[in-house]
């Protein structure tokens, strides 16, 4: 299967070509994987590390995990976490068991936050705000860090097979918390294979790619419990509105978290970098760059499922016919749809917290 | 109460004295104690940080506890964990309960040691060890770091209190398991504290005020729970019977390990370095020198439990009457009975560790 649309066309943009260069990711080949969700056909998911082994469990349905962290150190998420369980959603319903943790031992390590308040952000919100972005529960295994007694043992036996200058050349900061999350991480990512060996993917952003590579690295060094390395799969970022690589809530102007405000959201979208001409006559004329358009980047990225649907709005933009206003105005109104469509998923999904699957240990 | 033999006299050597003043420890004051021990009244547990607060403590009945830890790296301890569980008596009866933990996860993250082999070594070996050195079952709870999961939950929240210069500062090495291992420890020595907020002595050699600096600096800066900054209790080092400032098994000839071969310790012993002159003659005139003699220091600081009697030696070897060869004849034999006793406590002990006072965690 052919990416129908990528404005991006079938190259790379040079600096997520130089990623994959620079890491020895391998590209994702869209054609891998049955039935590709969203993010996959339009490039959004562009790379990732042992990919062969998880398309192969796929197709032949043998047994593999996907697995993802919530890190509770406040009450938002980010459009690169909406990503994540996009792609989590993708594997369970192609074969995966889910595992999603909540890193409560590491956002106290790392970043301060106490286990009380963790525990409280994981179970008011983030897990409720996960299954209502998609998240199939009766699929997943939940678990606290700090209650699960096998994660921690391996976090500790993991910590002498890496030294600090390993860790600092992986992560540039190699202070004691962030230490300690790290080798905790590597535990939760090869936790699931002490229940049953198998294969594993994480999907996570590109930034997260240190985790997996130290995972391997520590994989490699294991010689006493044999674990499989794991695969990674990398989502490009949802860039910040204002153009730049990525959307951080350190430009709130150029954010939206998950949820905001649909008056705010909106607000911000309307001031969005397009693809624009300087006049209307010229775009007319011309027609508009959506390659260059933040408002076409959220439709493509999030705010339009159907292909046929993105496709229509990228050719009336590049004939000039459909103008940058009337985009925003078919934008604002999806993310009204969505912002109020998850908030209403969070509400519901609170109520099933009780029911889920927790790990807890005797 | 005076130290009423001190062949060093009042005044420390110039090493520990030094250490004294570099550390900002406090002398410790023999007369704050009452029944002090023997390595009290030797001058041997010769420093500490807080003492007061434990004396007042012991004075007026209030409660306090006293902790050590275990580190199961192999199947032998050494004279230094013997005054270690000497101290822990004292304060066992003067009114403290009683902490001792098993580092099974310092011994995975530092050393390499599995859980499994740590827990094994600890069963078998080192808490019966203990228990035959003296300690009082009775007032003793126990647990395994790996097993106890509040320590755990402290020692995450400790990593972000800290940064990895300091740790290097205070410790040199600044491995990822070092660290881990360090925070853990801060874990356990305040973990009492959260069963009832009290004063605690942590009785160690003086190598290990690290470990104490650090975690009086933790509570310093933890603001959202309050616990007493623990004191600490220095001893001085047995000496390599070389005459170094140490025992220490990278010198195995000079070391005696517990439990050793009576043959092997007893050749040890007789080619100690003593403090016997260059012939007999000029000995009987002289008189020895039993402030330079190992064989005189393993009497004082292990093999004679009687002031008395060890007094009686002293004046012997000074006024040339007791000479070397029969001076270590005595050891050899105190040596034969200790090292008896101490397998037979052991094997007893055994039978016992069914029945101690473990933590455990649901």
């Amino acid at each position: 299967m052919a990416k129908i649309i990528d404005p991006y066309g079938a190259e790379l943009p040079e600096d997520y070509a130089k990623v994959i260069k620079d890491f020895g990711l391998e590209e994702f080949k869209v054609d891998d994987f049955p039935e590709p969700n969203r993010l996959m056909r339009r490039g959004i998911v562009f790379a990732g590390r042992d990919l062969k082994i998880i398309s192969k469990c796929i197709k032949e349905k043998k047994p593999f995990y996907v697995l993802s962290g919530i890190m509770p150190t406040n009450d938002k998420i980010h459009f690169g976490n909406k990503q994540v369980v996009e792609n989590i959603r993708y594997f369970q319903d192609h074969g995966a068991k889910a595992y999603i943790l909540v890193a409560d031992l590491e956002a106290a390590a790392a970043r301060g936050v106490s286990l009380e308040e963790g525990k409280r952000r994981a179970l008011e919100f983030h897990i409720p705000a996960y299954l209502a972005l998609g998240l199939d529960p009766k699929k997943t295994v939940f678990y606290f860090q700090s209650e699960n007694k096998e994660v921690v043992h391996l976090a500790y036996g993991f910590a002498k097979k890496i030294t600090l200058n390993e860790f600092r050349a992986i992560y540039g900061n190699a202070d004691p918390g962030r230490i300690m999350s790290a080798v905790t991480q590597v535990g939760d990512i090869l936790y699931p294979q002490l229940e049953e060996r198998r294969p594993g993917i994480i999907p996570v952003g590109i930034d997260q790619d240190p985790h997996i590579r130290l995972t391997r690295d520590i994989v490699d060094r294991t010689k006493d419990k044999k674990f499989f390395r794991p695969s990674g799969l990398y989502h490009k970022y949802t860039p910040s509105l204002d153009g730049s690589l990525k959307m951080s809530k350190s430009k709130p102007e150029s954010c939206i978290v998950l949820p905001e405000d649909v008056k705010s959201a909106q607000k911000k979208l309307k001031r969005a970098l397009t693809g624009g001409r300087e006049t209307v006559e010229i775009q007319k004329k011309m027609g508009g760059e959506p390659e260059k358009c933040m408002v076409f980047e959220m439709h493509k990225q999030h705010l339009i499922e159907d292909d046929k649907e993105l496709q229509d709005i990228y050719k009336k933009c590049k004939s000039g016919t459909l103008l940058c206003g009337e985009c925003k105005d078919i934008a604002c109104s999806k993310m009204e749809r969505f912002m109020q469509d998850f908030e209403k998923g969070i509400e519901k999904a609170r109520k099933q917290v009780d029911k889920l699957n927790f790990v807890k240990f005797a």
